[in-house]
């Protein structure tokens, strides 16, 4: 695939440039599709349909510095963003950043920030295509659009009856670290790094949709629960939690001491940015090995869809009762 | 053109859904080629070429709340951010809108920023597709993403020696409301209108394009000396600029007081959002009055590009010497 050279627009003079300047140093390569990177007043791409989306990051509200290293909310931030392109199984292309910083961080505090950006843009195959930097009052906030290729996108509104509900990968770490810091507690590695270097799943979804199983899909950012309880209205159906079946991430139980109260982070918990997706009975499963072989990382049937409206959880006894997401907002408040 | 029912997408409960319901509100229907609109994770545009730019607007750094009443704030980070696609002749499809706002505005202030943003797309033809919402601990930050089509995208890079410089409209009146606000004194409504109300040029821009004049063009955010400048330096070429030439807003020498200093602040000051262009010696003129009738603005050649780097201004002897664009940064960093 041929990949142009970056930076093919010489910007003017001024400490703003200058500093767009060393933002663009650490960029790659320009996907196949952009035939307008940075510098211009747009970028261009190519593509029949192109997903688009956007994704806030504020200091002391989605992270902390005393938490990440600047790279750490770079990274972050991008992989969020791209983890929507990811819900709908777009491919990656292109990643846009707008940056407010403190003009103490205007050199390389916001250089390593943008640092991060590139390694996650550059693991998804995507690159930086543009974006916009401001002095910020107060704290660092970083949006990041993304833009991808999405010929046929998978939505959360197509849910049937019927279908069972798959997750990937194991929930709540990014709560059990944010749970310790919160503690005061350094995390355990494996926490931190869920919260630090999640990894959006944008070629498992890639993967899953070109295997023709998906109904629905989005990305686990407001915890299971709550996500589910998006699709569930998208797609006006009520799906049903299977509590027993979800994949825990091992940190949680590190940090809480025990299983005690595991499964509500893991319900609760948000920013895994795992898959969520229904299928029609029985297509999932004889993928889920070859899918673990190739992604290193499980598909875990969670639920099911039924008719009806909301979210319900099947409790010891077979029995099913709504599951109040509201009851798990502290978890979404608690941090940072 | 058939428009779709924007909202086709239920979305889930909690407090930030229902603010994003009321965003919702007052957005039109879809423009065609959007597929998928807000609610989902992404939105999805089709088109064989797309624009894509991100602009931020920073309370207390782009503007100010005792200036702008809520629908103006959010009108004007609108229309800022669709005159990135009028730089590029893009029609203009969708906005994003990611919203960082104090829990105190979460409720009516934040929906009438939305209700400008909304004045903004629709005057546009766009509609909103997508965004984020978050809690700012301080003050308000608006990133806006716009998408358009741009087939044939005008670039900054395209001006050759022998071309023509020009701009639309009126320059420094922004900036004059900026100057009396800094003085402590209200604005003249002109100048007052010119900073809250900017109308992006983008059916203007499209006019142009189709005519097939256009060699190069840009906005004018940074002012024209500032602007001109990035155009020199992504064309690799030289532009002189002609002082008396140069169409000063009539709300300039109003705030001022006079005409000393004006053309410093129709040189320097930003945010206009007038188009600035090249074109080949000879074209533009003839479809100046069409234009004019059109559009109820002018066009006014202002320059010429020649071999060579930087920029330079016409004195009145008809001698030329290089203008130091750093002079006007003073302008650019008054306000607010």
């Amino acid at each position: 695939v041929s990949r142009r050279p970056i930076r093919s627009i010489a910007l003017g003079t001024g400490p703003e440039f200058d500093l767009i300047r060393r933002f663009l140093d650490g960029a790659g390569a320009l996907p196949p599709g952009v035939t307008v990177g940075p510098g211009d007043d747009c970028a261009v791409v190519e593509g029949a349909a192109l997903a688009v989306s956007t994704d806030l990051s504020v200091e002391d509200v989605h992270f902390r510095r005393a938490w990440l290293a600047p790279e750490e909310i770079g990274y972050r931030a991008a992989a969020a963003a791209l983890s929507d392109l990811a819900a709908v199984a777009a491919r990656p292309v292109g990643v846009l950043v707008s940056l407010a910083a403190p003009a103490a961080d205007a050199a390389d505090y916001a250089v390593r920030v943008m640092d991060g950006v590139h390694e996650a843009a550059q693991a998804a195959d995507a690159a930086l295509i543009g974006g916009d930097v401001a002095a910020s009052p107060h704290g660092l906030v970083l949006d990041v659009t993304v833009v991808g290729e999405a010929p046929q996108p998978v939505l959360r509104s197509g849910a049937r009856p019927g279908d069972e509900l798959w997750v990937s990968g194991a929930l709540g770490g990014a709560a059990a670290a944010v749970h310790a810091w919160m503690a005061g507690a350094e995390p355990p590695p494996a926490a931190r790094k869920a919260f630090a270097r999640p990894r959006p799943r944008t070629r498992e979804a890639q993967w899953l949709a070109a295997r023709g199983v998906l109904h629905a899909m989005l990305d686990l950012s407001d915890g299971l629960a709550g996500d589910a309880g998006h699709l569930a209205a998208a797609s006006g159906v009520r799906i049903i939690l299977f509590p027993d079946a979800i994949p825990v991430h091992p940190a949680v139980p590190d940090v809480l001491g025990g299983t005690e109260g595991a499964l509500r982070l893991a319900l609760g918990g948000g920013e895994d940015y795992e898959l969520c997706f229904t299928a029609p009975p029985g297509v999932v499963a004889p993928l889920a090995h070859e899918f673990e072989t190739e992604f290193g990382t499980p598909l875990t049937r969670v639920g099911r869809v039924v008719e009806g409206a909301g979210l319900a959880i099947r409790s010891p006894d077979g029995a099913t009762e709504p599951l109040d997401t509201a009851g798990f907002s502290h978890f979404r408040g608690e941090g940072p």
